[in-house]
């Protein structure tokens, strides 16, 4: 799969966000490259490279019907508000809604009725709606200020632009989106599903025939697919506006547009930047997580229980390492960083130009800025990593924890003060979150804990006195039994008292968890405000001034580095060929049943297997498409020429993974479950009789 | 702890033997630098750097009273066969004397009389007697042969040489040792001792003290010292021959010597070869470890029996892997491998009359052919690290079931055709290993196996035709589960049977684990065959010839890689300082007070707490000494220039593990315990009072 909203992956991407150039040859955007924002989507230069014929409509229409789910991407079906995405994308509410003694993951999720289709908590859908230019106004918010002051003054006119924007509108959420690493601020205006229901899900071995072996891999063969509804006051969302369902067999060459919100790319980062990356963001990443991997299997080999309970979080983290791999193996390929070279060296070639100006006007050279920028990237990493990005390890009652603590304390500060996900604007999506109704697993959570304070320790060492604030006398196995053990936090009501009692509340509460938090607020707070005032503002300034060289240097002829924010990427249906391997484009479900061995996880789920003389075995399964796409695209809609719905993008390859640094034409491929597999599946598996009506199937 | 005698060790040290140069200046063996031979130990230049007078009868003394112990080092310190160690290079041997129920770690080993002291099961002990020089025999062997039939030549003549020399002398042990990377051979001799008896450990905690935590870390205060005895007719050895035992307080700047065994270094990598073990070999070793930690980790804690199988492997895999994440450090070090460049320049600047007369003689350039065999090791060494050095992933049961496989199809081959280590003079000794009474533990030996299966899949992938001969349709889970469970190997007269049988008898048996390995031979000799002869030949030949112009340009004014054998390095009671934070040479019992927490691994053991009233606090319990050592040198006596025991080294720090491929002598330190702390243990806390009036002490 591309991408889960796990609380990891901002970490070896805090660094970036920007301008993009793929690789291959140096000039900017070649081939099927480039994941597009809407509002400057080259449409001739997309029809000229693909034969067809979409226009401004096509692209109002696709936008309109695209959906942003969680960390996930989705596509409307139907008008009554059904939305195709993929079942990873549903896991963790598939999860949340069963039990050991009912495990929809086993059995499938397949209600008979909408009267069946059960809330997912806590879940949100979006569909963007504008986007406004509000570069002006940023810009001139950060003039003259460096460090925090810089980082807060943009924080705070993005709290206020967002505000404003979205006033007395609670079905819209608003947000200043950061383009071209700084070059462009664009407003992007959402409207806002609160309750989604899960309308089907397959029996995830399904979805995930081959498990963690078979992902980031093709040939394929994964009915990754699942349903969810938009409902509002308490009846689904009409949506006029959708994609048309087309289960037809797909056709090698033809064109494909996947429209969806990759998460993030580091296309722009200097060579001076990948470096740090391979040397000790990555290495980091990876060793803590592939120890926490260790836990969790053995954890989970314990009990049948166990395994339930570590199954959805098992995947998640062991979709993070193997991407994680993937970018390793990018960043010590030595083809590879010789072109990225390249492109430095043409892109500083173009820019001297720019740059005398620059400096002439009282600028730093921002490729010298970034440079000097990785002494202190490389001595803080490991105590942002640890201390910031993964504090609490993942573990759910910390993250409550820590939520109710600091909004208690940033809610009674001024704006211009606050932590910037504490805006105003953002509290309700964060209570929404909070309040909601989630089972939570303290043996799990215990080991996310102890795993997380005794990596603290031992990469910062037991003699840091950041270290001793967090473990005072105690261990990281006693420490974390007692804050688990002790804490009442899992009970939604105790949440809501404590968010509605406020810092009086908070202050007073005697639960174990929150005086801990409490008490490392000072750690916790110190590292993030150095990371922020000694990495994150002075890489912004430089990255910004290195934007407004591009522009310089290639015109509007690049796409912005991936933000989370909505995408079109265009290329076709083809597979590959690597050193001297080709591979076709196509999976099917004859090929499925080849691959099967009936051992976990290569064992095919028991109602499709049931259903196997009813499938024709050569309909396609799995197809690979040159698309531009990355974590964060699962889910996303892939649609042919005319705009009809053709699949649902869930996956890429090992060797795209290199397609978080820059886009290879011979070898980035997108994976995507088809329509035609999915009607396969609802017609001859689970017998959705109710889904295929709606999606005009006969 | 520097080193135990793990099988990973071998794995990122595999390509590396030869000739060195430490850091700093380019000049060679700068400082205190240097693990030098017995045969060419420069005592001029040591007693004008020391102001010492050592001469050769204090050389030969100190080499008859040094030990080699396992993958340790060790000293003798009486008449009757009683040599110092350090605990945990008897960590493993406590633990097979031990049951939960009585479990010397956690009580101590503390015979009353030498009646109680007690085998440990499979030890042997050598002590080094005679050096020959046998270069001429092995360079002639090799002549004009390449791969494997270079390998094997050689092979086979030094199995020869070691037949020869050790002919009808069964207390002895020969071994051809390759020194300079083949640039000479030697004949290494030994008195080989195979009754080893544990006379002395503390409590655990007394040696573990501060745990991993505080391993590879100084200040310290770690009690790691421990005897043993060897016997030979049942009764002690008569070692008339002996370091005498010197409790006095060290002071600050006195000569220090460390005469023992380290394992291996890699200084002569040229910068191609440096740069794959940091971007391939490191990463792969740690990061596969480290889910082997968590595995290990969870499993430990699941049960108080658990905990106590667990805790030898566990602490050995962590010091490894903290071992690794030191190097990793040092190779991603700007400053380290800029040094490391320039002695390269400086030696090839120097090369250029060699080079031009060696290819003029028709040989090939070796930095050429060392730079090119690297995309070789890039991609054979997943297979060869995880089905060659790995294989079994550690697990007892599956070492015993390669070996009984191994030795009954090799013996029936002629000695130039058969793997090296089962030539016929090497038989002894895996007999004795094989056969000894050594308890086994089903349930990790299972978590190893399934580890070690299912890490193979991932790295080599689940498509790849050594992991279906590997696998089959079985999972990894299952399949370790049907092989542990099934073997009856864990019995030794079943092993004895099996290797007296011979090859009718492996053919015969119907033990799962002996029919799995068999049935992947196939597999697992091909991997090592092609590492042997397309990366192992071409590098061994390549470095021959670059020891040959490394004797052209720097003299024998150079020592070479460590090999396992016995050295002696020199230097001097030091601290360090490191950027800007001064760090004193001793640490103190009073200073043990001070940092204890009372939580593990902080805590300090029972028994020496309670004789708390009865230490001098101010007695020196560790130091820093700055002579040249490496893992293998664990145990090693250290010396002072009177030739007198005054400690024995146990650790180095974190940054002295950029010692493996540059000695810097600004930071570079071994860590000893002191015999004024090893007495105070003996006299104060154990009550050793046999032990004492053996060492003389009053």
């Amino acid at each position: 799969m591309t991408f889960r909203p796990l609380r990891f992956a901002a970490s070896v991407t805090a660094l970036a966000m920007g301008a993009a150039l793929g690789l291959g040859p140096v000039t900017p955007a070649q081939a099927d490259e480039g994941m597009w924002t809407f509002d400057n989507f080259p449409i001739a230069r997309a029809n000229a490279a693909l034969g067809t014929a979409i226009d401004q409509a096509w692209l109002d229409r696709v936008q309109r019907s695209s959906v942003k789910f969680g960390g996930c991407s989705a596509g409307v079906v139907s008008g009554e508000g059904l939305v195709l995405t993929n079942n990873h994308c549903v896991a963790s509410c598939v999860a949340q809604l069963s039990t050991p003694a009912i495990n929809y993951a086993e059995t499938g999720f397949t209600p008979a009725t909408r009267a069946e289709e059960l809330r997912c908590p806590g879940a949100s859908a979006e569909i963007l709606m504008d986007i406004t230019d509000v570069t002006a106004r940023m810009h001139a918010a950060g003039r003259g200020l460096s460090g925090q002051a810089f980082n807060r003054a943009r924080d705070t006119e993005a709290a206020a632009i967002e505000a404003e924007y979205c006033k007395d509108q609670p079905e819209r959420r608003c947000q200043v989106v950061s383009l071209y690493r700084g070059g462009q601020f664009k407003l992007y205006s959402y409207r806002r599903y609160t309750d989604v229901r899960l309308a089907f899900a397959p029996e995830d071995r399904a979805a995930t025939f081959g498990g963690d072996l078979d992902n980031f891999n093709f040939p394929r063969f994964a009915i990754d697919a699942a349903f969810i509804r938009l409902y509002e006051n308490g009846a689904p969302v009409e949506t006029p506006t959708h994609f048309t369902w087309n289960p037809d067999r797909p056709t090698a060459g033809e064109p494909v547009f996947v429209s969806g919100s990759p998460g993030s790319t580091q296309r722009l980062l200097t060579m001076d930047q990948l470096l740090t990356v391979r040397d000790v963001q990555l290495p980091l990443d990876q060793l803590i997580m592939s120890e926490l991997r260790g836990r969790m299997i053995r954890f989970g080999s314990e009990s049948d229980e166990n395994a339930f309970i570590v199954m959805d979080p098992l995947v998640g983290l062991e979709n993070s390492y193997k991407r994680g791999i993937g970018r390793m193996r990018a960043l010590v390929d030595t083809d590879f960083m010789a072109a990225k070279a390249e492109q430095e060296a043409d892109f500083r070639g173009r820019s001297g130009d720019w740059l005398a100006a620059h400096t002439a006007a009282g600028g730093a050279d921002p490729w010298t800025t970034l440079s000097a920028v990785q002494d202190d990237v490389r001595r803080l990493y490991p105590a942002y990593a640890l201390l910031v990005a993964r504090a609490g390890g993942g573990s759910t009652l910390y993250g409550w924890a820590e939520t109710l603590v600091r909004a208690a304390q940033e809610r009674d500060k001024p704006a211009a003060e606050r932590l910037p996900e504490y805006a105003d604007t953002r509290l309700g999506g964060i209570e929404s979150r909070l309040l909601a109704d989630r089972p939570v697993y303290a043996d799990l959570e215990q080991v996310r804990m102890e795993w997380w304070l005794s990596k603290s320790r031992e990469w910062l060492t037991v003699d840091d006195p950041r270290i001793r604030t967090l473990l005072g006398r105690e261990s990281p196995e006693g420490l974390s039994e007692r804050l688990i053990s002790g804490t009442t936090l899992a009970d939604p009501a105790v949440r809501k008292a404590l968010w509605d009692g406020g810092l009086p509340a908070i202050m007073a509460s005697d639960d174990p968890l929150i005086r801990y938090v409490l008490s490392i607020q000072g750690v916790t707070r110190s590292v993030r405000a150095e990371w922020e005032d000694t990495v994150e503002a002075p890489t912004a300034q430089a990255s910004e001034d290195l934007a407004a060289a591009r522009f310089a240097a290639y015109g509007d002829s690049v796409y912005p580095d991936a933000t989370g924010t909505l995408r079109l990427t265009w290329g076709r249906v083809e597979g590959w060929t690597y050193q001297g391997t080709t591979v076709q484009p196509f999976t099917t479900f004859g090929g499925l049943w080849d691959r099967s061995t009936g051992a976990a996880p290569f064992d095919v789920a028991p109602k499709l297997l049931a259903a196997r003389d009813r499938i024709d075995p050569d309909t396609v399964l799995n197809m690979s498409v040159s698309t531009d796409t990355i974590g964060g695209s699962s889910g996303s809609p892939a649609i042919n020429a005319r705009g009809e719905i053709i699949g649902a993008n869930f996956d890429s390859t090992v060797l795209t993974q290199r397609n978080a640094y820059g886009y290879d034409p011979s070898v980035n491929r997108s994976v995507i479950v088809t329509t035609g597999a999915i009607t396969v599946a609802l017609r001859d598996v689970y017998g959705m009789d109710g889904l295929l009506a709606e999606l005009g199937v006969e």
